[in-house]
């Protein structure tokens, strides 16, 4: 999944473990205070925003934790209030919503791509922080990420698409009218940055030409930005079972036979 | 993640690869010829569901395959029709829906911890053929996987998730009263089996006392059940970058440091 | 709104009035014993449905009576289950829903005009019997009205519609082109009537001919499906107020002027 | 409906007719240009919001304009952002949604009977007029109504509510502890407008006193912020029907009889 890092995988889990662990505490203090937690995964075509959502949402109850990764918008979407179907998909108290891109599309691809006008895009960044600081004053907690590559790196990641099968779906038509507009991305980054790393949403940029180092960061810091809180777990009463264990019985239909394995 | 196997991760992982390169395969022929895929896990607390479903969901795009995991019914919900929260999340054509628990609920743990009446429990086993009929008539493709493990590994499981933290939002109060009716569990799978196994919306029972063994089996059976078709992809125009490969710039914010790894 | 008739809008009105008694009796009944109601309403072009709707619906709750006019089906709702759209607005216990067009429309306008193939209007036809069966064993009360009124008629209410601005939105391009298909209409109707007439899920074709004595007719059709119950009311401590009853008082901002109607 | 007035329901319908057609035709610019109309209700109750905008919705394509009407929030949507379950009904481009009560019920029913902290409030009258900016600035045409009526007006109707059960549904248990606090409710209204009357979303106060001149006042504003655009429709071309127009012929199913209407 991952690529290109100075740390095997074996090395890179052994790594991650104790901050999972940290993850599932700060997840329980969110499910416990009745926080609503926002994370925004923002970034360059193949930084690894998939592979860092994947992180912490599969160390997370989904039923507490939900990934949002919209789709092209409808045509009467396309119609609606721009936050709208973003909307839709926010935390209620107690939950994480982990968005992979957001409304940030506006300020990054649909501007530089020219799906919006530039009238549309700079009234968006504009709008954003008041629309935010609005979120954060009702209680929301939102936290955004720009995940940085350079060019080589994503030209790398692009050929591996290309000619990996398993990954080519990853490879859309737009990324590839992407391709030579790194410049025009990296400008649209910094006015967005201008406009919209404020106190109560701040972006933070993180590194992801090694994606395993990337990953660790982006989470490292995520954690720090969550207070480290241990909520004892109540006591279960937890008797030896009455009878022997039981064993599975099958009647009206039997599991099929196990792969072999060796 | 999973524990218990014969298999060390790396092994698992190894025998692994093939499978999810055709699993790729498969989810394109889906896209391409625009199926609607219903898989629908369920089995023992404790067997692997959500482990199964992330194995399956992190290979595909998540813009194509979706995790249904719905949490209990709002008083709302639960004046409605029983299908109606579980049918707003079907597959459009060339989407995949992966169940993690379903309008099974109705024939398991609501008819073993009295969640529902007998009558509701048998009258919904008298209508669900009827209903995955009309939806494989109407194109979809169903298959119903139940995880089975025995009594001494769930015991064991439920054990690690009360002692580990990192896991205990795993353990629900409806498992800790599941613990003692391991036999009724059985007993309602068996009716469930004898009423819904239908040649339109199969079950498949798989062994997960050994959970990576498990897994590869349950995708393996999965795949066998999908046709084995490789559509080529569309040649794409791939020229050199017309410039030297760009380096991020930075100006407005600069990127965290990244976490020391050594 | 209705044009002809034999009753004059006072009349009408005056006839009316008991059976909207009724009618509030028939939603409180339902509301207090957690009924829920489908009521569809379809048939001819211009035959009178929304006009018929509106009976019911202004003299009802609006949070207990919901009216479910779909637009158009998006792109991905075509690619969904065939009535996935619709369940999504079915009434929850206490609740009404009075759909103007249904899941019928493949068996009518579809069919007719050409929207789904011959085969997909046959498969709905022999799916929705069941379909509606499981919802009434659920509990559900379904009625279903179909609005007649001879060509005649039809073509003076589509002039209407065309020579009147206020009621030339009722004009689709669709009216226009089933202008012509009068008796491919009739014919669609006897199929569907044919396939899904059943105890559980009626039928009523109701004369609209004369819009008046049509509603009239419809309304007191439902009625008599519905039981006559009076569930009393609770008797509400109603005490003299405390004081002077109040004037409003403006200090921010004054109501504008009434319009002068003399 | 409506009750006291000077003007019978005739002379009100009279009166009437000339500003639908004027609706009608703002309806047909807000179709053709894309518009996004919010028309807000709000005010005493007994004022006469359901009446109002039954008088609106009656008159327009259902499929175009919509009633919002939201009950209770469930448990999961009292955690949400106070917006959320609002903005899901926001009109898209072309669109009208007349809001039956609104997010100002955090100003008014929440402050008032304590269903919110006073702090809650307050910074929902802080946070509002630049929601709603926002909203405007991206297009939408936004008009707010407040009705007025005085207690003594209040106090018949109300009367009226609690003796004709027809009406009863309308007496809520809200409006009955309501009853008491006239004068809190109009220091709540003078706050709010204090706050949130902004010239891009403007309040308009309508006395409705009178029912029937209050409806006619309210639609004649709102018709006068609207242009008065008459927009000229295609021509349709429309040929005599080829044969003798057809009458109804019933095979498997025949209208039931006419109600006897002399």
């Amino acid at each position: 999944m991952s690529g290109d890092s100075i740390l095997t995988r074996h090395e890179y889990e052994q790594l991650l473990e104790p901050h999972t662990k940290e993850l599932s505490d700060a997840a329980r203090w969110i499910a416990e205070t009745g926080q609503r937690l926002i994370v925004i995964f923002e970034g360059r075509d193949t930084a690894g925003k998939g592979g860092s959502i994947d992180m912490i949402a599969r160390n997370l109850n989904p039923r507490q934790c939900h990934v949002a990764a919209l789709p092209a918008p409808s045509p009467r979407e396309q119609g609606q209030w721009y936050f709208q179907r973003y909307t839709q998909h926010f935390p209620s108290k107690g939950e994480i919503t982990l968005f992979d891109r957001s409304w940030y599309n506006r300020a990054g691809v649909e501007k530089v791509m020219g799906y919006c006008t530039p009238q549309e895009a700079e009234a968006f960044l504009q709008q954003v922080p008041e629309f935010e600081k609005h979120l954060v004053e009702d209680g929301f907690l939102i936290y955004k990420y720009w995940l940085c590559c350079d060019q080589q790196q994503q030209e790398e990641r692009f050929k591996a698409r290309l000619e990996n099968p398993r990954r080519r779906w990853k490879l859309s038509p737009v990324d590839i009218d992407s391709r030579t507009r790194y410049q025009a991305y990296t400008e649209a980054r910094e006015r967005m940055l201008e406009a919209t790393h404020k106190p109560w949403a701040p972006w933070t940029l993180v590194d992801f030409n090694d994606q395993h180092v990337g990953r660790l960061t982006l989470l490292r810091d995520l954690l720090d930005r969550l207070p480290d809180t241990q909520l004892p777990y109540p006591a279960i009463d937890w008797p030896p079972l009455a009878t022997k264990p039981l064993k599975e019985q099958f009647d009206v239909l039997k599991p099929i036979p196990n792969m072999q394995v060796d």
